[in-house]
This record gives C-alpha cells, structure tokens and sequence, in this order.
C-alpha cells in the first residue's frame, strides 16, 4: 500500500506512521517529495490489508491510502490465467459455446413452465431457468411455489434433458435448493448476503453469482470469492444491469463489464438481458450485444404468453420470439469465433 | 392506475386492455385523447397490483401503465398519521427527544467496548451499539467475534442501564440476536433479503431498517412493510448514504430521505453520519444537519482509539470527540423544539 | 396530463383544479376513486406543457402530476417513422451503412493527424474526428490547437477525401467552426448548452449531440430538439457513457440507449466507446457490441503512438489495432444485416 | 505520481517507464515488491500533471497510474488555510454571517419580483435572486426575459438596498450581465463549460460556481479553479444536489459536500435546498441542515403565488413562509456560532 502522509505532517508523525507499517510486517520506501512525504509499505502477501489502511486514514497526519494489490486472490487471473470452465452435468459453461439458459421469469404451474421449456429446449437451450423463490420489492406481490416449484423444475429439466439454473434466497434453503437445481442462483439483492455465499461456498454446485445492482466490478469479484475462499471452485458471474439516474430502462445493462470481469478474473460470465433493461423491445438487440462483447451465456426469460404473466411480464419474450432471437444470435457467435 | 394506450392502438386492442381490466376486478375510465387513449383502472384496494401494471405493460400496444397508490399500507403515514413512537424497554424512539445510539463499529474486547460505552452513556447515549457479526466486502476482513460479541454488548449494556442494537445477518440467528439485543439491526446490505425481513416479522423486538445503499425512498418502506406486515409493529428507518460516483466521500448521506420519509410515513427515523460519511472530519458536522433536519436518533461509531480499531477505523471518532460533539448538538436541538 | 389529487383534497379543492386545467384549454376528465380522484387532461397539444405541471403539483391538494406525452416533438419517431438519413457531403448517416469516424483525441501537430488519418482511411474510415478545442477538467491540462486544429483537420480530409467531425464549445466559435468541419460536435458536458444548441440550430451544418453523462435519454432527446427546432434537421445522436458509482471503467457506457433511442426518435445514433470506457482494453469488444446493438456508426480515438498522446493516452488505439478491429467488425455488421 | 507496473512487467519495460518519468523532470523511486514494483514520482510541481499519468497508462506493461497532490492549486485551502471572504458591495460572504440570498426563481413581471424581493428583503436576505436567461430542459418551456429580466432586478435591488445574482449561460452575454449583477451565477448544467468559465474569469464581478449535477467534489473545484486561473479572486461555490438514482427528490442535496469542500478548499459554500430537493414540503427542513451544517450562505426560490410561477413552481415557498421559515433558522446559526 502507499500512504500519502498530510501537508502538515511533521518528522516525528512521519516515523510513526513507519513504525506501524514496520511493526505489521511490511518493508517501509519512504519517498520525501518537496509537498508531500509518501510511504510505500510491501511485502505482506494478504489480498486484504484494509485494516491497516483505515487505521492509517484514521491517523490525521495521514491524507490518503491507497491500494497496490486486487482485494482478491482465487478469482484473480493473475493466479489463473487460463479461464474456467464449468462442467454442469456435461454442459460446459465458459468454453467456446454461447450457453444459453432459459425459461419462465416464474415457475407459475407445470404447464406454463412445460411449454417454455420444450420451445427453449427447442431453440437451443441446455439450461432452464425458473424461479421457485422469488425475490420482490413489495411483500404484496407473488412469492414464487417454492418447493412446489423446484420440483416442478427438476421433473421437466430431467424429461428434456436440461440442467435448472433457480435462485436460492436464504440459507436455510441451501440444502433442499442443491436437490433439485445444478446451478444455484445468488440473486442480484443478496450479492453481499455473506452467510449465504458462505453456505453455497461449503457445496460443490455450481454457483452463479449476479452483480448486486449497486455493486463495483470488484466488490463483485470479492463476493465471488467468498465463495471460492469456502472451497467451492463451481463459481460464474452473471451482469444482469446496475443501478443508475437513467429511468426508461429498468436497469443500466453495462456490457463493458464483461470484458472487464475477463481480464480481471478466470471465471465465466454470463448476462442477463432481460433485467438488464427490463423492457422486451430491448432484450433482442441486448443479446446481440451481449454475444459479440464476449458472453459466456445468456440467462432469458421466455414466457409462452408474456401478458399473463404473474412477475415482470413487460421483460419476458414469447417463446416464438425467442427461437427467432437465437438464429439471429447464431452468426455474431460466429463472428467472434464461438458457437451457440 | 392510469394506463397509457400506444400511439398506433388499435379500437379493438383498447377493449382488449379494458376488458382485461374489468376481469381484474377494477372500473374502468376511458379517456379517449387527440393523441392518447388513457384508461384509468380504480377499485381495486390491494397497495400493490404491480402484477396487472407488468401484464399490460408487456403488451405491445400499451405504452405505459403508472401507479397511483403508494406501494405500501401499514408503513404509511395516510392510515397512521401520528407518528409512532417505539419503546424500547423504557427508551422511547420517535419521541420529542432525539436518542443517541452509540459505541464501537465492532466489537473487538471486553475492554475496548466497556470504555467505549461508559464514555458513550456519560455522554448521553442510552442505547448501545456495536457489531457482534460484520459484514464484510472482503472474506479476509474481521468477520466479528459472533455469540462472543452479542454476550459482551449485553453485559456491559446491563451494567450501564443500556440498550443494545447489533446487526442480525442470517435467519438462523434471528432467535438467538434477540436474546441479547434490544433492537435488531438490518444491515444496508440486507435491506431486501426478504427471508431475513420475514424473520424478524416474526418476533416483537424492535427492527431498524437500514436503508440500502441503492435503494428509492419507496423501496425502503417496501422493505419495512415486510416486517410490518409480519405482525412485528416496532420498526424504525435509519439513512446511512447512499452509493453516488462521488468518491471523496464513502456514501452520500442523503438527508433529505429524513423529512421525505416522514412525510410519507409515520416510522421513526435514525441517521448514521458514520457510515454515511465514511470520514471522521465530516462526521461531526453531518451529526449536527442530521439533528437539524428532524432525525429521530443518531447512531455514531466511537472508538477510544479508532487508529486501533479492527474496522472501519477512518469513521469512527474517539471518546472525547463524542462527548464534546453532544454538548454542541444540544443547543441545535433546542432549535428544532427537542431535547437531546 | 394526469392529475392525482391528495387523499385529504375537499371537493372544493378538486373543482379549483378542474377550473384551472379548463382555464387552461384542456378537457378534464375527472376519475373519482375510493381513496383518490385522478383527474385526466386532454386537448393541449404543446409537446411540453411542464410550466402547468408544476403549477398544479405546488398545491399541497395536489400529490403528483404525470405528463402523458413524450416531451419533444421533431425528435419523436412518432410524427416520422422512418429513421432519418443525413447526407454528409455524400456520406450517408443512419443508412444501412454502419459510418466509421476516426482519428486522434487531439490534434497535436499536422504530422499525428496525418498518420493517424491515413491508416483510418485505410481501414474504412469517412470520417476524420479530431480535437481542436478540447473541453479538459483541468485548467492546466492542453486545451487544443483551436484554429491551427481545425486547419490541420480540413486539409488533410480534403487530401484523403474524408469529412470531419469536430467539437465546438462556444457560441461565438460556431461560425468558425462551421467552415472547416462537416460536422459539429456538441460534447457531454455542453449537452444542456442551451445557447450553443440554439446557435447550431440555425446552421445547416450537421450536428452530433453527445449525451451528456448524467442525461437521461428523454433529456438527450430534448437537447437535440433545441436544434431541430432551431430549424436545422440534420441531427445525430452520440451515446458515450454516463456517469455512474463504478469506477474501473472511466464512464458506463450504456449500450441499451441506443435502441431505447431508436424506438424513441428517428434520428441516428452513433457509439462513443473510446470515450464510454477510458481502457483501451475494453474498446475493442465494447466497438463489436456496439455493431451488434444497432448503432449508425462509431467514433473511436485512433493515435499512432498513444503512449505520447497529450491527451487521453489510456483510450486511444492504435493504427494498427484499427485495421483488425475493422476487419472483425464486418462479420458483426453483415450478421445484423448491414455493412461498414 | 505513484505508477503500479503490471504483474507481467519485464525489467526492461520497467527501466522504460523510469526513463520516462526522469525525461519529464521527475525524480524516480522505485520499490521492487514481491507481486508488484511500484515507482514514486516526485518533484514536478505543476497542479495537473494528467497528460503523464495518461500516457503511462496508455503503456500495457502498466497497470494503473494515482495521483498524490490534488489538481487544483489555487481553489487550495493548503495554500490559503484561511476561508476567504468576498465582499459583495459591503456585504461579505465566507464570514460569520449565514448570508440568504432570495427571490423568485425567474424574473417574470416586475410586481412578482418586487413582491418577493420586499418580503425577501424584511426577512433578512440581502441578496436578490432571479433568472433572466432560464436554462430549460425543454425548449418549449420559458426561457425568461433576458435584458428586460437584468434591468427589473437591478431596479428592485437598487431601491431596495439588495445586491443581485442572476445567472449567465453564454459567453457573449458576461459583460453586459456584469452591468446589472453583483454576482454571476455559473448554473449546474454550465459548470464545464470552460469558455464560460474562461470568460467570468477576466472579470472582478464575483462568481458563484454551482456543482454540476454529475460532478465531484474535485471536478467543482476545478471548475472554480478555472475562474480562479483566469485573475478573478472572488469565487464562492454553491451545492444544488447531484443526480442520483432516487425519484421522490429532484436531486440529491449533498449536505456533505459543504464541510468537504471547506476542508479542500478555502472558498466560501453556498447551498441550494430549493433546486437540491424540488419539493417545497422538504426546503425548510433542509435549509435548517444547511445552516447545521456549516453553508455560509442560502439560495431560496421564493415566490408571492407560487402555484402561478411560469418555472419551478413546485419547489418554491411562499413569502410568508419564507419569514416564518429565517426565524427558525435563528437559534441555529447561534447554535454553531453564527448570525443570520
């Protein structure tokens, strides 16, 4: 780390601030400039030395700290330069093909989640999603069937050979959510809901971790890591939209993220269009976009009639629209050296 | 709700919408525009039809759908326009005196925690704060010293004629935090983990909803109408900032969210200038706008010597500062017409 | 516009706010519910009739007030469905043809711009873009060649039969700047200049209004009104990132307002991504994206030696890195059905 | 300046950078650490210098680039530790007094404006406000009176013993609003309009600086910088709220900026609560923080009708309110040792 001691810092503050450094282990390059004494302090391996950068900053003859190193290790690329693959039960996520996971927004019933997972399946799908638990701003709105619900799932994944991608909200769900699901949802609400990335951390499902809608690149990669750290290497990410000023567009989807997360990290990294923009007549153009800047998959809501929908009907694609979304999407896949 | 028809609809698909909207149970009011159909949709008292606003708006002929009524009912001040004040074992918040809710950030020791507290409670804090579980952005961060810490708070809370708040992170702990804590904290982070809301609904203990650092006003009595709606009336509001591009400080400690949240609801509501600020040279001043502004209760990180602290040592003030920030507060609150 | 009055408003305060809306030419259409009236005003077909708006929400009767209408007029799809094509001395924009405009941040000195030029006119370029007057946070930052850029910049377009692109500031600086570029550029931090867009409206020259980073799309929309209405038709569209918590990336370029602003308005939309990411690493697939997402064209930083840039160094590709990139756009481009 | 090398740097590519940084008048120090060497630039004293932390950037072989001293020198309060004071016509601002500044948010008749200049006037406020040339949004909204605007409130001010601020937008427009205002307002949407600020720099007259609604704290004072630069000694900022994801509130006022720009810089901070919150149920609450926290100065909107004002109407207070609402803030002032 480097310490920017303050204009006013006199000798005797600056050996102090030495001597704190020394005594937790660090090598101290104190560099006299003719405004500011700064301290560079290495040598102590931890991703996280925060503590003794906020208890420098809390020094009033200290004007700043700042960090060297990436707050994180196992999602790091530096330690890992190749990128990770994850083998879902023989779909491999991260790898040369597009994956695409799709399905209702809300499991609602068998038959609504039946037929859009068949014309999901149909155009290409490997993964359905599904909510069983469902997240919503206002305790008024429809809570998901829950257990119904997962083994709604499970039952028309296992008949048409698909994996199930579906959210787990609680801790105490960990375990019944692994029963049914080959990939744990860590939804965008709960990215630093640190208990639960503890538990998903002791399985060994495979994880997606969706960037909290308020969250940095690397606040995301540390939560990632939580999970890593908890011994469970299954882990992707999945950009699903930030929060920001903009109002026509639920979410602000931003696409640099990807590429951003690749060169920082090895991990997968999916995107979800439809919440990004939570608007329909953006979705297909989305996806495109989302294809060409480097996807490893795309996470689509597919409802068979969108306007009875119980949740978030106006982001939900007809299942018509979506098989025709995926030939589209085929030749960019192409055009950036992948298949889908 | 109002629903705005497309430009281009069609007389058949506005009795299409109307009719859905006659199904719903609502009268409807057409509004037959130069440039706009508009239907208006009333009769229908649920606070929140966010199902039907999503179906319509999936349509392609429906431009948009806006709500009229507030998205919450037990946490508005319309069906509660005194405000509610909470007594906490003997402490009442909400009340004509504005309450100081003080002590370390973490709880590290015995010691560090008893002198942090009896400096706190000789200066006027009756409530005693302090975290017994942290959340962490990073894994390798203190983590709290858990059932350690919540026996600690509560002993010396004891001692001193104290009450206690902690944060509660996990459901399965719910029971437990609420042997030793007199009011529950809802960390930012958890303000829409919605399992965690339902669980302290539950019990009778006090709640402080903290706000989330992405979260709209209304999301905010969203999260509270959770617990509200449990059958659990204690609930209070605390602003702690708001996450902006501004990076000089940690949050944006939005204080107009005080008056904003008390026009809108009848809930006490607490400012936490420490975490809002992140930096202990505009702590104090924030503490005396937060007063001004009409805040409840004021929740302060102090540390008897915050360069030693194991957390979040940058916003923590020390013992002496406290006690000299008080006394400046007291003339402020005469201002407004409370005692301090 | 759509009147919700508030819950306590007496019969009498409903009919004063009828009686000022009819005085106001409108027909009301009053919706009477259980717990609010809603009152709907038609038959005033200004695009923006905010002035009344805000008349009716400043009566305490009065809770919120929602305008039907989309704010701007020339720039609404509505009122012309078919995008518009702008003729740039034969360089058609918003056609089938994705444009390419290229060049360096700055211009330095003849000898950058020309090898800057050369090699984007190899690779595909129409277009010249290159700084003159340079809008810079700093006061001790380069602020440009001013006069001596813009010579620089037309000469060699005329040598290699390019048009240029060029940022005026400054309301006095129009006409100058009008005779030697083909195409104005308003910058993010000029789009609510109103003066300047006035001064550019009443020109023929084409106008390229960058959207401002903290401007929603319906604001950029109506800073490009300002021209239109001005009486200058040749109106194109700049997304280049807004401004947001994440700090990686030096602006979040949001992809999604390029078709958000298609389905709105009829103009072009051009993509910024040198500018949206500030890392030269991300331009790349970010350019790809932007193809792939519907934009009309592209405006990227192309210096030949970047790392002795006078300005904005960390954005600008190289030469060479142009030519590839513009190779692997094709495919991009022809998989959306267009070409570049 | 402070330059982390990548991971993957070479020794030559290292000896590279410090070749560099020695050619650009730098003294060199570098620290080899385990994961990273880290090179400390020193001894060049200019403010800004941006274009070298660029350029390195721009090099692959380094990761990232941080800045020691802050990029403004004479908005400083290092080089000036005592708060400024500018005399206004005998009126100082940056001393003891809380200064108000009041008046309609634009000048629409002269009765309006002297209506509300009369009431501003006994209620203690010493400066008149008003808009003249009115930057909207929307181009079909008023756009104020202009030269007639200029000559009502000078008229006002004169017979009323006031002094006046108006704000100017156009660079051809400074002298001649020099004529008629005591101080010129830069509005939030003009603040890196650099040719204005070039403009208002080469005069006496004193300039109020609002914070852009996208900007940081350090890019305002940049911007003050810039007039400071100029020769014009009399600069004072004002806070207006910044653009943030909340609805309910127009902007978000960020109370916190007034005590860190105090502590960065030694210019006096007016703030905004009228445009800062929009909502005139949230100014007087607001207004009291302002004083709480430290602002040496208010800009009110007050207006005789507001529900009849061409502009801004549901953020301004009436004149009754506003003598109501200077008793209040009485005690306050005295409570942080201030007058008002």
């Amino acid at each position: 780390m480097i310490v920017v001691m303050a204009a006013h810092a006199t000798e005797g503050q600056i050996k102090d601030v030495e001597q704190r450094i020394l005594d937790w282990g660090y090598d101290v390059h104190p560099i006299y400039g003719a405004e500011r004494t700064v301290i560079g302090a290495v040598g102590v391996p931890d991703a996280d030395k925060g503590q003794y950068m906020e208890a420098l900053e809390s020094l009033e003859y200290v004007e700043r700290v700042m960090a060297i190193l990436r707050p994180y290790k196992f999602a790091s690329r530096e330690l890992h330069p190749e990128g990770t693959i994850i083998n879902v039960k023989g779909v491999p996520i991260g790898g040369n093909q597009v994956i695409l996971m799709a399905g209702p927004c809300t499991v609602e019933t068998y038959e609504q989640t039946y037929e859009s997972a068949v014309a999901c399946k149909a155009a290409g799908a490997n993964i359905l999603r599904g909510g069983a638990y469902k997240p919503s701003t206002s305790p008024y709105s429809f809570q998901g069937l829950g257990l119904e619900g997962l083994k709604i799932l499970r039952a028309i994944a296992d008949e048409l050979d698909m994996r199930v991608i579906t959210e787990v909200m609680d801790t105490r769900m960990v375990e019944t959510v692994c029963e049914y699901a080959d990939i744990l949802q860590i939804g965008t609400r709960n990215m630093q809901n640190y208990d639960l990335l503890r538990e998903v951390g002791k399985c060994q499902t495979a994880v997606m971790v969706k960037r909290g809608m308020w969250a940095k690149i690397e606040e995301w990669l540390q939560a990632a890591e939580y999970v890593l750290l908890g011994g469970n290497p299954n882990v992707m990410l999945c950009e699903r939209g930030i929060r920001t000023f903009e109002t026509y567009t639920r979410n602000t989807l931003d696409l640099s993220a990807v590429p951003a997360a690749k060169e920082l990290s090895h991990l997968p990294v999916i995107v979800d269009p439809s919440q990004g923009t939570g608007k329909r007549s953006l979705v297909q153009a989305m996806t495109k976009a989302a294809v060409a800047v480097g996807a490893d998959g795309l996470l689509i809501e597919v409802h068979p009639h969108p306007e009875a929908a119980l949740k978030d009907a106006a982001q939900q694609v007809t299942t018509t629209d979506f098989g025709r979304m995926v030939e589209e999407l085929k030749p960019i896949a192409l055009a950036v050296g992948r298949t889908i």
